[in-house]
């Protein structure tokens, strides 16, 4: 491992490692944290590599704690990474008071305004320089890379994998963000990071990025539970991403799911679907 | 569900549900709260139940969140019952700056000292009030019981086991305190909650109890990780337990995990097997 990451934690778990480790950022220009867990088959050969982005208010710890990944990563063979979902420290700018921008809530965009675009650049920072260190210090397969994530970090799974299908084979989301141009959570982020021009936010608009000829081979799986309290304010709208899925001719399975909320308990239900869904493209 | 039973959280998991209630408890003498996964075979008929007894510091929430345990229950079709680990509230006396004492700390002992003997009674709580209000509240099979637990709630989960083996079927423990008389953790709790006189402990001492006679008829499983920080302080002494076990002719099957350390990773790799053990006796 090179001097430019420190291990914070490691711990045995399903016969691989769940480590924590933090490093200088330059994009973010401030110290990142994230978390990885390497699959007992890296012990023997190079894996796939899976990316996943989590939600407003979470950090690398919630997904890695919570979600029940490991064991079918450790199954299939795949190494997970789970950034943190935003810059960080005592010298980045926050919000005071939200919970829905700044610390926490990066988006994954790029950031244009002041005083975020200092530190706010979690697209660049999740798309480039995180993949690059994890090329360079973790026995990864570039070339078989998926990515997926939940409501915020859904949206971030889809325009990273939309952006750049030559990068990420696979691409899936928990109650993603799906039209965040369309929904108060996108267009606060949006207008605080990108300004108030919204030619700019079509760029990291799913929908959009659809209805503008953003495709990816393989179908998009979304699970979306019925009962999550989000979807009814109007905040998720994956049905608007998949029917612009639909016109488009971009395959997509948005799958309803019965009496499940927003919670972890969600996305361990249906994690083992994800993660064989991104194996049955990288493996 | 009884008027002395109150939701506090439902969430849908692995197509049963996930719950926190709290009630007021009449052996602990305030308000107790406690987690229950109902796994989908419970709609059509009543199941088995496994409780769970978590260890230091943890609440009803750790296991329920961390262990990824729903995913077997719902498999094998077993409940789960995770209550917390002492009682809680303004008027129950803790011990300041300690965190291996008082509150989060109740070791599954009924305290005789003052003034812990107004609130700490942790072993009636798990071994009678409990179980009555789960009966009562939850569709289960009461001659079909389990438990098991983690650290405390190991140690937590050989005494009730022993004392009872008319009421539990099968036991098993990851990394349990498995002689407290014979380590600092069990010596400041069993002084301070029971006094300076030794003979009071030896009930709730599962060494001991394995020595003055208690047997349980199924193989008591115990799982240990070999990189556990405090299987090096000697706090858990699982080979004390095992060799006292082997002498008197219980059968244990004591599994040393290399690698692996004391936290819900560890649990969370060989929860699948503890719920198999559970399950091959309960169903």
């Amino acid at each position: 491992m090179s001097d430019a990451l420190t291990v914070i934690n490691q711990y045995a778990c399903f016969n691989g490692t769940v480590g924590f480790y933090r490093h200088a950022s330059q994009v973010c220009n401030c110290e990142m944290r994230f978390a990885v867990f390497v699959p007992p088959q890296a012990k023997q050969a190079s894996v796939p590599v899976l990316y996943y982005l989590s939600g407003l208010t979470c950090t690398e710890e919630n997904f890695t704690t919570k979600a029940g990944a490991q064991r079918y990563a450790a199954e299939y063979g795949l190494m997970l990474v789970a950034p943190d979902t935003s810059p960080r420290g005592e010298d980045v700018p926050d919000a005071e008071d939200a919970w829905d921008f700044g610390k926490g809530a990066g988006f994954y965009v790029d950031a244009t305004e002041s005083p975020w675009n200092q530190h706010y650049h979690m697209y660049s920072y999740v798309v480039d320089e995180l993949p690059t260190l994890i090329h360079a210090n973790f026995p990864v397969q570039p070339d078989r890379t998926g990515i997926f994530g939940h409501s915020m970090g859904g949206h971030g799974a889809l325009i990273c994998g939309l952006k750049h299908p030559d990068r990420y084979r696979s691409i899936s989301a928990f109650a993603p963000i799906s039209a965040p141009s369309q929904c108060q959570w996108g267009q606060k982020a949006f207008s605080g990071y990108l300004g108030t021009d919204r030619a700019a936010w079509q760029d990291y608009d799913a929908t959009e990025l659809i209805k503008r000829g953003a495709r990816i081979e393989r179908a998009i799986l979304i699970d979306q539970g019925t009962e999550d309290t989000f979807l009814a304010q109007q905040q998720l709208l994956p049905e608007v991403f998949a029917a612009a899925c639909e016109q488009a001719g971009q395959p997509v399975t948005l799958r309803m799911q019965p009496g499940y909320d927003h919670s972890y308990y969600f996305i361990a239900t249906f994690i083992g679907d994800h993660i064989q869904h991104h194996a049955a493209a990288l493996t």
